[in-house]
């Protein structure tokens, strides 16, 4: 950390803030400029901490030189991580170091025939995890708010049947362990990027979490929620951009594309992008996912919906059964031409639930 | 709701479109132009899905007329909404239609001493409602998250004792009901405005809730937020501007004061201003706190601490008793340019706890 | 246009708008709903004028129905435009409607030999068009301004030399003249792009131009900027998304990679990415132009340099010349699974200037 | 400037960045840390390029001490800078300092009556400088785009009419001196706070300059801007903050009121603060001008019009003359509330122009 004193801070002061340095363990570097007097710290910056530096007075600026994750960051673990998600009846599949994945399925799961056709159809075109919401994060207390366990029973029975894991969204600290029975990834949503409790619970279950980056979080904060996971001992965290705020409003967000590259190269962890949030429009929804995936994406997150005007919910971003299998043959093109694929399993035949 | 077809939108769309709306209940009113036809669709816009009508094929955009809340709406109330809370001795604080809060404190409650010393002092300088966090919403997993039940105690206490009514943090439903023990008025943090479980558990007490805006949440969501605690049949809501995130990095937020009228203009609720936490630097936070006043809010949250050097969290923005006392005398003489008032009631005795 | 009127507005109001609306020979249809009366305004939207409607007392929106640009949109010119750059020796270099171009450069004409190498360099591997600063932008009033027309000599010389087009920048309207006689296409930068007296002058030539979107621009202010190059009569106008500011600092800009599908669905004009100045940093540059080229973009430029840190501006974000090659090597493999390809044409025997 | 070395950086880098160092006759600090090498260095930062050492590989973060401006900052020159603007009859109007300034007229000037009409009212209502369009930066080509010369003409004689000078935008270097010629004070457009070209033409006059903040411009790169003209010799710059570009799309955009103590920290010069074309309706422009008034501004800009419906342009934000007055006897009092008040001249008889 680097401390640097107003330009009338005086010697008495200097010696105030080395003491505090070294009283704590670390060393302090003093360096007199001709215009600025700075002072280095030697030592983990973990602890000492830069708001209570920043709060004495005298004190101009205070510069980490460090990252404030530690256990997200590539410096602590230089390999990709792989996270390997068990399927329902036999196989295992792997994202990280190269290894893609494809992530669809409804918005939200709104009846039990339903969940399955769009399973079967999805499996069939090479979608490898089936998503699908039960409690729904809605802007309006008006609105269709999910179907709750009862979804979490289709989804879990459609992914057994198709052998497809199954990820859904987690709210609220009281349904983790419900939601921990039926499915195999917790989703923590855009909103709840920074709901800090529902992060550590999660991060005390030993299953994978696809962790949103909040709409105005940046990287930084999104890689701070994800030490929080990690740090309660689960280390299978997938991160997944889904578009932030901006002052553009052509599409609903702004897709940050560079936040792939960015975190690959801050962090061990794997990353996919979901261009159905970030667009909230259909027709843009393959080019964003060609993007995802040239940025270096390690997958795809899309909702998928047989009859968008009849959905519950974001109809007008679901693809078509028809228009996902499309996506999907241009994609697999598009990352075979950088070294790169999709995992898969076989479907197996249907077992009786 | 008005329904613009595609140019190449078809007689048979057309007819389609104009079925379903009739299907349930509404008018619908046919416009041909020359390069679009229009669809107006007449009666409460409630019941018929923007989205649904956006995921038809040939629709090319769907305009509401309505705004998307109710209960929070200028419409629906159309005088300023007073909020009343009762001093822990006697009196009683009112917010809103012209009456003017103080609400201060340390960022968190980091003992008892400081909380009952801190209390005092802001007492006699003019505060009228303890602020001071128990559970802490943390960047880190590694920093202070808050003394829990202990910090609630220590705040009722130093409230009784100065009859001032107390404000505390609650990040998650398990918490509610133990924080609605001990404490007067529920605050929503920025990062859990759109927690919609935890607003409705808060919806569903009888206690005062203060909503923080979140840092990326435009005016029509938080009023939506509003709408959720509201809808449950609390309807003492009080709105809190704290910065949203931009491009600017000088400060850590930019308080967005036009907020301040904008939601006047939409809401009856009432709505203070946040300086600490949207400059996060305490040698700006007079400044914004009158920029909040004089822009029309019902009060300032401010962070004060005895010796910002020592505190456990965000001790750069925390203003010193005396800056907090001189920052309220000037706002005293500010809204009185302008015809308000801030409400206090009188400091008691201290009563034997 | 729809006009929505307040709730209390009255009836002479609705006469006094509906008369106005006929007295500039449009019609007038009147929609009395529940809660709003509605007025929609049949004919061309040109012709009225929105903030006129707004400023009426008693008008609570205005909604336009129709892009506020013409012969930019897509709806004016279905097919995609291709803009076609002849080379100095022999050949034209086409890009639009699937046809890509690489431009490549020096950020600034450091002096003429660094012109020429860097030029043989970049045509060796694969770049059509040669870019390169002979008046440049700078923050600072201290930092280094350019060249001037020595720059613009030693671009066009290099240029002829390698049989490659020349792009530069144009600041100033007082410098339309004499960069038009030594460059081939104009770029005007995103600082420029509202500059409306310099897209006036670059629109009465008949040389292509190249305009880059603002850091603060929407889609649509871009495209109406195009639509003051393409009103004065000049249709070669190639768009540049570059980057806009957020709230996100990890680079320099946000690249809106959403920027390229929604213009394409919108104009009919190429568009291409500039991931040098989005990113600021060398090491991200190949990851967004893959994103750029799989989202759809009809080019990609970027800077290159032989000594990136005795670069005179923009050093960073340069990338080698045979980091540069590898770039183009793997665009290649990726626009082809997509079905697309770069253009480009032989280089000659160097000719003597 | 502090130099952080990435982790994996050898000697014979550490000692290649101090020869390069000391060779530009500055001195280099080592600090070797646990994690990290840091580099210190020592002297005037201007003298040393951090994108120069940016672009060396090995370096992992470059950090300035100081302010990239000089001319601009509060470091430089203490005490507050105070315009002085000669009246066209007698007097001198006085900005910054604690004397604040009235800058009020229509957005446009659309003939010679409404000029001297509004000026008259504004006059009387307490406005000292009256403000006019004359060229117009318009979105749309086809959009009015001024009267030119003719309106410099009508501004000039209502000016000379009311003892009150006068302030127009320019927009292009070529009308600079005409401009010169006939107004009081140059308004350098939010679009054009980098037109670096521009700001050096009027940093070469000797009248005042106001420079609006780019809608997307940093305050760090608003007070570069400023520098440009200081740099030039003219050190009459008076600062305009009128709102930034952000995802809340309420108003037209958002005023960032911290801006204004941020600069009065950082820099000597007058702020005054555009509420007009910040909100973009006059319904909130009253608010917004009180908040900028108890924020610290200097002065405030707004738009009059005494038939906002039949305005050419921007009618929606214009106040109607009554309204204005009412606004300006409201920001009276809340001045004298906090010790400061606005500057006049008293308006002389009429002078046969």
């Amino acid at each position: 950390m680097i401390v640097i004193l107003k330009p009338d801070a005086g010697e008495a002061l200097v010696q105030d803030i080395i003491a505090q340095i070294e009283a704590i363990g670390l060393q302090a570097h003093l360096s007199k400029g001709q215009f600025r007097t700075v002072i280095g710290v030697v030592g983990e910056e973990g602890t000492i901490d830069k708001e209570h530096l920043l709060s004495i007075a005298g004190v101009e600026q205070v510069l980490p030189i460090m990252k404030p994750y530690k256990l997200a960051s590539r410096e602590f673990h230089k390999a990709d991580s792989v996270v390997e998600i068990a399927c329902p009846q036999s196989g295992t599949l792997k994202i990280g170091g190269g290894s893609c994945l494809m992530f669809a399925g409804p918005c939200a799961c709104e009846n039990e025939e339903m969940v399955h056709a769009i399973a079967r159809q999805i499996k069939a075109a090479g979608a490898a995890v089936l998503r699908g919401g039960a409690y729904k994060p809605r802007t309006s207390p008006y609105s269709f708010q999910g179907h709750g366990e009862d979804a979490l029973r289709w989804l879990r029975d459609a992914g057994r049947e198709n052998n497809m894991p199954v990820i859904t969204e987690v709210m609220d600290t009281r349904h983790v362990s419900i939601i921990e029975k039926y499915t195999d990834v917790f989703q923590i949503g855009a909103r709840n990027m920074q709901n800090f409790n529902l992060l550590f619970e999660v991060g005390r279950t030993r299953k994978p979490v696809l962790l949103k980056r909040g709409m105005a979080a940046s990287i930084q904060e999104w890689l701070m929620s994800a030490e929080y996971v990690l740090s309660q001992g689960n280390r299978q965290v997938i991160l997944c951009e889904r578009g932030i705020k901006t002052f553009e409003t052509a599409l609903r967000y702004t897709l940050d594309i560079s936040a792939v590259p960015v975190v690959k190269a801050n962090s061990h962890l794997p990353v996919i992008v979901d261009p159905s949030h970030a667009s909230g429009v259909r027709e843009f929804v393959p080019a964003l996912a060609q993007a995802g995936m040239a940025a270096g994406a390690d997958g795809i997150m899309v909702e998928v919906h047989d009859c968008p005007s009849k959905a519950m919910c974001d109809g007008p971003q679901a693809l078509l059964p028809e228009q996902f299998a499309d996506m999907v043959r241009t994609l697999e093109r598009l990352v075979a031409s950088l070294g790169r694929k999709f995992c898969s399993v076989n479907a197996m035949a249907p077992v009786p639930v």
